[in-house]
């Protein structure tokens, strides 16, 4: 079995967290990216270390391990948790699998990381927080990721919003748009059944945009109005089955059954107004996370297509000289910049999974909560349940459960 | 009394087309701007005339005359109407005069231009519409002022979305974006009480928009989930009363009587989605219109801060070489552009009424029903009543009144 | 003849400013518009009156007359500059006639509007200007048409930089590119004709440039080092003569006798340094005229194909928050705006002939040299010769004859 | 001494190829993420191996080591590519002992990847790529680093050209615009040392795009027209010497014996005209390299600012739909994107150095010439000759010796 990838040398100085994977997909490439390279651009308390990756697929799991550099390879990630030499389990699956897997690290005295949708009910969340609650109080964290929040254009948002740039929140509009369900040819993939996946857009895209809205906001959302869509209800069977990786039609069809698209209107707590839009049929969007924030100071917006950009425009300033400007927030003083480049060299999408293995590192070494945390995962939980509980009700303004 | 502007050379050539407008702020300028210029650059049927102009005040409207070129004026807008040399009533006023003006207007013979939203409530709409239809008959003409469906880019687009390039339409995002009304002391005008304007930014903007999607989209709406807002509820009273020209404050406050912003979702006759958003406090957007439509051929978006520019995905081309393309909606087989400049050499907001009454001149040469007409304008209005039932209605799914 | 289209009521209130106009093509119709509407929006001393228009086609003249709202139409500018209503010249030929029209209107006492570039070369722009100053020691006043120093935006960029937000001034890049020329089948126009335009791009695009390049720095070039192209050297002859309005092919082929494109680098007397670009085979590019100034305290940019925009960097802001701000020039307080709309409603390209003639007009009322005189004319000639001697002599730098 | 991070179970699959570097600043942290993550992303021939680092400070070499995971640390260059561990020598030092370097590794049997420029001089470029012909002859490659070649959309555009989608070119611009010279307290690093560096802006800046522009237009210049200039003649001493990392002043001034910009005209061999700009002094521009080509079918446009986005105008459609379309280079069919995420989820600066190990894998594992060869690098280095014998000349036209 092949060795962790970290070096004798650094061992030497810095103990290790070391990491077990479950999930090898799309999630768990841009992980692995992310604990490889989080303790070669930041100092670090602890050096992180790929130990083990779990997945069904002996032979799947067993090229990832070797393609993303992961020391070993198990298949039952209940074999996974049990590794004395895994500290933490990050948690790459589908939504179905979170709460059971999340609980059992937890009760194993292992750290956390599970992607989000935290899981795919309020019920299964609220478990996973309890479990979070009474784990944190034996020292143990456990972090939900919404990597959204650790572009430093909008780690760069949220500290400018804290300072009072933006003033008394009116506004916020936000959509996260993508296009790839366009063609009714795209075969039936996990994302597209609710077993898996517990909802579709809304969950998928819905969820960050709802929790990237209330962190930069810097408050909660009280209720919403929503409206949700099927646009096409049947899609070709993939090759290897519903759960595999493949997108590549079988032959025969199955009915879709999340929702494609899911829109609403919203109120936050201080009453200011937002819309949130998810979406896989925006044609031409391929990944268009765009919020604005309009206050009595000021505004903020951020296109994640263009992610290394932040837009400010300074309201307190004579209307003259005024206007939107373009932050390249690529500066040494900006959030996560410290590690990378000069000024002008932009980050890609995978920085984001860098920052947050950086920063859930510190939080381990330091023994402080982990930001976001389960609990923050179950609220946007309740926020989506709003919005289906709203949608079915005929879009009626349906507040948030506290 | 003055003369018209029109010389008398091109007067042997062409009949005039004799306007009367009632109002004269920032609608009435416009208007003669676009009286004024229309048969300057346009090849039209009839000359456009400026007649009289109408308004309250002796010195005010007499002053008015002499600055935009009107030959007469007049304090009474029943004898504007009753001129002899009046062929058409353009009315340029509040929302609470237009059903008066535009009925007595019609009963008199004289084709009308109302503007935007054509009345303060569907019951006035219903009365307007119903005149126009008997005045067609008689063969008047009766036009709403939806200027922006006459910004080159946008008929542009309607020509693209009627050819079939957006192909089935999914999303709809329509935002009409000021900021005006960020500062608490900007003094309460008669856009902000209900008496004179009948809504907020929602009869406003929200007007525009909602024609405007219609429009571009080919179809209607067939019902809203809504939310509604007034963030500053007292504002300063205006020096020279509400009713007035003035943005200065007087000294007292007064409260506000119309929404601030609007909100809402909706569904297409087709079942496409849409947001709509009409804010007077969206800080740092002037006067951001923009709408993007997405279908499953192609997308298209425009922002009137860009005016000269559409923005078009085509989605049957590869991937590879695929992407949002600008176009300067500037080349001489553009909409409206034989009459202007080379490529490239763009136009303005005004021009939006110079294409109006070029369009409107030659539907009253070729007496047929001018697009968008009252009943386009009362559709409108149903839509508008439909948001404010559904926001007091706690955001519930309202459908269109047909 | 027909009346001019002043009326009465405002010839009571102010004096006329009676204008004669050569030329009715493409630069006689902007100029028209710039007449027409400078009274109608501005507050101005004086009232423009169109009075007559001059052309050799007695047919098309008389159109243009009409169309345009000219009162008077004439054959032989000589009779034009004779007319007792005429008070100013305003001359829209190509180059190769400014000098003999222009001498002549000021020997007669009018004062002259030119376009641009003054001339076809230093000899002709210097008997020009002394004509110029011995008519203005008579109280006639000549200004030379570079309309785009009236863009609001390049205006604001202007009083920005005398203001001193760009500082010492390091460099300035600007281009002028268009794409019409691309196709080789395009018809040798007049303006392809050595012996009527004087030169190719470089008169008609980069005259503009180096105009605006040091209006906009505030200070004149010190030399250049330049080289030139013609990429197609034989091109179709047009249908009605080179003359002609004509860009239709009629048979035949002649030599294209200018340059299609003109690139030189240049330093300013500070010691800034600047690239300069004037092309018509800028494929994809309609009326890009974009310019940028860096100084050691910001940095402007501007685009004329967004031409309500201005770019501004404040390079003493701390550069966490620092970066271009889009200005949208529309604000009540930005330059020439108090006449028009309401912010965020932009402006075209013919707004800045409307700007020119307001300026016109009130220097003539106040009887101060306008600016750019002819002199400024003069001057950018004197580059352009420097510009095609350097070209011609391998490029060495050639320092602006004083 | 700490093993190389490698795990043993790739190791058993595929032969490593193992590096040792010389340097470890900005550039050796870029390309030690470049050789780190090409194997965990990209399926290569070869499983990169970070063997040796070395520097001349042995405990910041150490240190460095350690952070950026090298198994071993050398202080002298020779004992580095001396070791048996090492098949590549990757140079990442000022320009003056690229040559000494270059070479002696080469005549060790060592692979050589060299950071741009090639060298300090054309003498020395020649002796380099000597040295690389007759070590190709014995299997060993050298490569030169302009990574600037590696991002998608650069590759994109040079794909596209050589489709034929620009046509005959007629236009390139293209600048390298950065600011940190503005400040003229900013201490004088090697960077601004003749005896180090060998040029300034030029060299740094205008290395990379006349390598750009040359790669993408697929010709090379034939000659140049020049000027260069030293805005700020004297700058504080940095703390740590001249040639230590630090930009912190230590007291003291030298002079700046580099040039602040440099700006040209060119020719390529086919006629197309070009401007270069290379400059320190761009206030409010970071890292803005952005190029533009024109041609009789088409347009390319890229800024590194926005790397993601290529911009592209087709020429061939109909002008009503045509314009400039941001293609975002996320597309699995995109250059170098087989091994990255999902559509719009977009890439880094660092990804040109992944992309750049990668490459060069390849050719080493099929023993082909790496592309850019040292002789493109040499020809670069003729480049510059030229630009600065133009400025030295008083501009005049140079001839690129070949």
């Amino acid at each position: 079995m092949a060795q962790p990838q970290q070096s004798e040398g650094e061992g030497a100085d810095k103990p290790p967290l070391r990491v077990g994977m479950v999930g090898y997909a799309f999630m768990g490439a841009a992980h692995s990216q992310g604990w490889r390279t989080a303790g070669r651009v930041f100092d670090l308390p602890r050096q992180p270390v790929l130990s083990a990756i779990c997945g069904r697929d002996p032979d799947a799991v067993r090229a990832a391990a070797d393609k993303h550099g992961w020391a070993a390879a198990e298949t039952d990630w209940r074999a996974l948790i049990a590794r004395d030499d895994v500290d933490l389990v990050d948690i790459c699956t589908p939504g179905d699998s979170h709460a059971d897997i999340a609980v059992a690290a937890l009760a194993a005295g292992k750290h956390v990381l599970c992607e989000k949708p935290l899981a795919n009910s309020v019920e299964e969340a609220e478990k996973m927080t309890r479990a979070a609650e009474e784990a944190f109080a034996r020292g143990q964290l456990a972090m939900v990721g919404f990597n959204y929040r650790r572009v430093p254009a909008t780690a760069l948002a949220r500290n400018m919003i804290a300072e009072g740039r933006v003033g008394k929140l009116r506004h916020v509009r936000v959509a996260y748009l993508q296009d790839w369900l366009v063609d009714p040819g795209f075969p039936l993939t996990w994302r597209l059944r609710k077993e898996y996946a517990g909802s579709g857009a809304l969950g998928d895209l819905g969820a960050h945009i709802i929790d990237l809205a209330q962190y930069l906001a810097g408050e909660r959302l009280a209720g919403v109005s929503a409206m949700t869509e099927t646009f096409v209800h049947e899609r070709p069977l993939p090759a290897g089955g519903v759960k595999g990786l493949s997108a590549v039609s079988a032959g025969g069809t199955a009915p879709v059954t999340v929702d494609d698209a899911a829109l609403f209107t919203a109120r936050f707590a201080s009453g200011a107004l937002a819309t949130f839009e998810a979406t896989r049929y925006a044609t031409g969007r391929k990944n268009a996370l765009r919020i604005e924030l309009n206050g009595d100071k000021g505004a903020l917006a951020f296109d994640l297509e263009r992610l290394n950009e932040l837009s400010y425009h300074d309201g307190t300033e004579p209307g003259t000289h005024a206007g939107f400007r373009r932050i390249l927030v690529t500066e040494p003083d900006h959030p996560y910049l410290e590690g990378w480049w000069p000024p002008g060299h932009g980050l890609g999408y995978e920085h984001s999974f860098v920052h947050q293995a950086r920063d859930l590192v510190h939080a381990v070494a330091e023994g402080r909560r982990p930001d976001p945390s389960f609990a923050d995962g179950l609220q946007v939980q309740r926020v989506l349940a709003a919005v289906e509980e709203s949608a079915q009700k005929n879009s009626v303004y349906t507040p948030i459960a506290v």
